[in-house]
């Protein structure tokens, strides 16, 4: 690593700022839109489905006494608040239950940083769907090259890459949407990148989902002072000590220039099927597999033996998990869960399923060990029953992965699943059916359809 | 490195909250409380000197509209903010003219993260200013101590050290001011480890100062979450994915351990005479010094040859300045400054001197090489004149350092020189008396006396 090779590198900062304020919306496919749709549908979902948790309760009571003019709207929830309260609020709803979106080359949660600073922003415009869907896509495309082009370097060093790359999404999303100029954009994204935070270290706290929203709200924040006239480096990615080099022990700016504006790396976005990181979906997925094909109760097995990719136990190698919050990084309980209820909704991560003594007896019959050259939506997976019988299983692409993705019916069917709960059936649906139709629609419109107070005003 | 060794490091996040929230105020000798007086004194002029800055400006401008109650007093503002929006603007302040203070042994600037966080919430609260003071001296004890464990590694990654560590101090002061329990505080440094950001490469830009204020900014946030109930890691430092393995390269946790309740890191604080980095000090004594020496007309020389630190360079490696603010980074032009006018305040870093052509032809004059060995305080300076002369000057150590420190009045006197162009004279002066009796006095009568319209409704 030469200083002069790293002071040539391309201007990798300027290029994307320019990307994000001058790319037109009609240069974007209509399959990208489609599937920013489903992103957002998801997205959504999530946002509603997570709002009443306590890592929301707290962090809105926090910032309620300090906090500016409560104009904006926070899906799931009836109160109001500033647009940096409202954009940190969402960011945590929207990932606290691991339950958003994840482009799987990066493991980033692309939506989650973006659609929580667009949306108090496109709120306070009165924009057009369209307009936000475009900035959206725009916000990912952004995220998601630099994350392309650090990771898995980045994310090895110990960097929660959906809070450290998602603030320059944040940034890049809201300079579209605000407006700015190149120049600004690219200050934008520099101020980006000196926030630029979020310590792996922090999964199964709080802190985890507080990445989110904060990226959320530092991108905001940076794209706003940049209209101002605040500077910054315009080098902030590239540059000797800037992002890629300092939080980074490897990075290939090809991956942010090569077919900037032509390829689109939300088309290579999933939407999980169960509530926990994708990792161990294969293992969620296999067991259900496996115990609907076979029908063997759990008394009956001696051991289930997964063999998995390195993230997985790396991640979620907690044996025994004592709460909901720790069961999600805990594949032996996944697996278990997975087996006995066929699915893994928030619910199968709640305090009551992970003390369940027949959940936890299965549990600790499931062993992990590394198979090498496993992919992350791969798994194999040895039943051993207590007579001695041994079933193997093959998971060559889990559910909900890019080969086998979730229908729009699965979408709203989980959207459903998280919004009911939280604000009713009838409400639940008005709001799903507005997330499906952001692009022709307008964003304050969006959001009034996402507040569980619109059940008291039921629409004509 | 181990992660075997990682994971048996000592509890220092912990360890570290106990002593913020639990050393008691009288466990502080007279003489660290004195320094801290002066640390606070020093802090202050530069936040009133550097208060119209256009950073600050904009900053404020920015958040107005978003902002909470306008409750928060700004040193050398007519306006009030939010607590965060005040943090903010006082960090930036503080810090935007390179002229606060430093811990020579990480280049720290301890005070600006710490006293822009807690004033608002002392202010707030309605403090004494003894509390105040005690938790400046425990914020800057806090975040100094950090910066010894991981400094010069962490430092040469390019990480900008007063904000990576700063929002650790901030954290830790404002558990203390708010009274947290020992968890509450762990929890408070480990969501200020996981917002811990800000690179050199914003060096010479304004987001340099722009970390210090979102330092002061994101460890009030910390703290006021963490008294709610967020949760964090409790290893958020020592942990083998924490703040000292991902943000550093190397680290010793027995410069956090030791010592720790009996000794004080803001006994070793130093004051800039010079208003730019610490590193080029020895340059402007040693000119300053030859100058006055010598009197040889700038038109006599042929040319001066500084024998320096390898951080000079660089640091403050700019031949060419062509503002201000790039001139602070341009050893050549403070050499120049101070060689021609005795003095490098913030005139002698503005637009007009750099670009005075008289400066320019003896910054022209000025070359540098690396000498190793040399220490940070010192320096040699070779001059020569057309007609042929050689005179040489070795500073040991230039003014302001540990050895060669501000007096009470050399600090006055830098006080007014800030704090005059901005409040006048008078407003100024009772500002500076109310910062050296912050100890005996109150926070909000402190904090009036700092407002320029204070000028409007003189004391009795």
């Amino acid at each position: 690593m030469s200083s002069h090779l790293e002071s040539s590198a391309p201007p990798v900062t300027r290029e994307l700022a320019r990307f994000a304020v001058t790319i037109p919306g009609e240069a974007i496919p209509a399959a990208t839109r489609r599937e920013a749709t489903r992103s957002f549908v998801n997205w959504m979902g999530c946002a509603i489905g997570g709002a009443q948790h306590e890592a929301v309760d707290i962090a809105l009571m926090t910032l309620a006494p300090f906090g500016g003019p409560a104009e904006h709207s926070i899906p799931g929830r009836e109160e109001r608040a500033d647009p940096f309260g409202a954009a940190l609020a969402m960011g945590i709803s929207s990932h606290v239950f691991d339950f958003d979106d994840t482009h799987l080359r990066t493991i980033i949660h692309p939506a989650g940083p973006v659609a929580s600073c667009l949306l108090p922003l496109a709120e306070r415009q009165g924009a057009s769907g369209r307009a936000l869907l475009e900035a959206l896509i725009v916000g990912v495309e952004v995220e998601c090259r630099i994350g392309n082009a650090v990771y898995p370097a980045h994310y090895d060093v110990g960097w929660h890459i959906t809070g450290t790359a998602g603030v320059f999404g944040a940034a890049a999303a809201a300079s579209r949407l605000l407006g700015l100029n190149e120049e600004q954009a690219t200050y934008a994204l520099g101020i980006a990148a000196t926030q630029s935070s979020g310590f792996r270290e922090m999964f199964g706290s709080m802190c985890k989902s507080f990445h989110v929203g904060s990226a959320a709200k530092n991108g905001l924040l940076a794209a706003l002072l940049a209209q101002r006239g605040f500077t910054s480096s315009t080098r902030a990615i590239e540059a000797p000590r800037g992002f890629a080099n300092v939080m980074s022990t490897a990075r290939n700016y090809d991956e942010i220039m090569q077919g900037l504006g032509s390829t689109w790396e939300i088309d290579a976005n999933t939407y999980k099927p169960f509530a926990c990181g994708i990792v161990i979906h294969p293992a969620i997925d296999g067991c259900a597999q496996l115990s609907r094909e076979t029908g063997i109760a759990p008394d009956e097995i001696a051991s289930i033996r997964l063999e998995v990719h390195p993230l997985v136990l790396e991640l979620t190698g907690k044996t025994e998990p004592r709460t909901g919050l720790e069961s999600k990084f805990s594949v032996f309980h996944a697996a278990a869960a997975g087996y006995m209820r066929h699915r893994a909704g928030e619910h199968e991560f709640s305090d009551e399923i992970v003390r369940d003594p027949s959940v936890v007896a299965l549990r600790r019959k499931i062993s992990a060990v590394v198979r090498p050259g496993t992919r992350e939506d791969e798994m194999r997976l040895t039943l051993t029953t207590t007579d001695g019988r041994v079933i193997e299983k093959h998971v060559e692409h889990a559910i909900g992965s890019l080969a086998r993705p979730l229908s729009n019916d699965d979408l709203s069917a989980k959207f459903m699943d998280l919004a009911e709960p939280v604000m009713g059936e009838g409400p639940g649906r008005s709001a799903l059916d507005a997330a499906w139709a952001v692009e022709g629609g307008d964003v304050r419109s969006l959001l009034s359809a996402s507040r569980p107070g619109a059940a008291r005003t039921p629409a004509a």
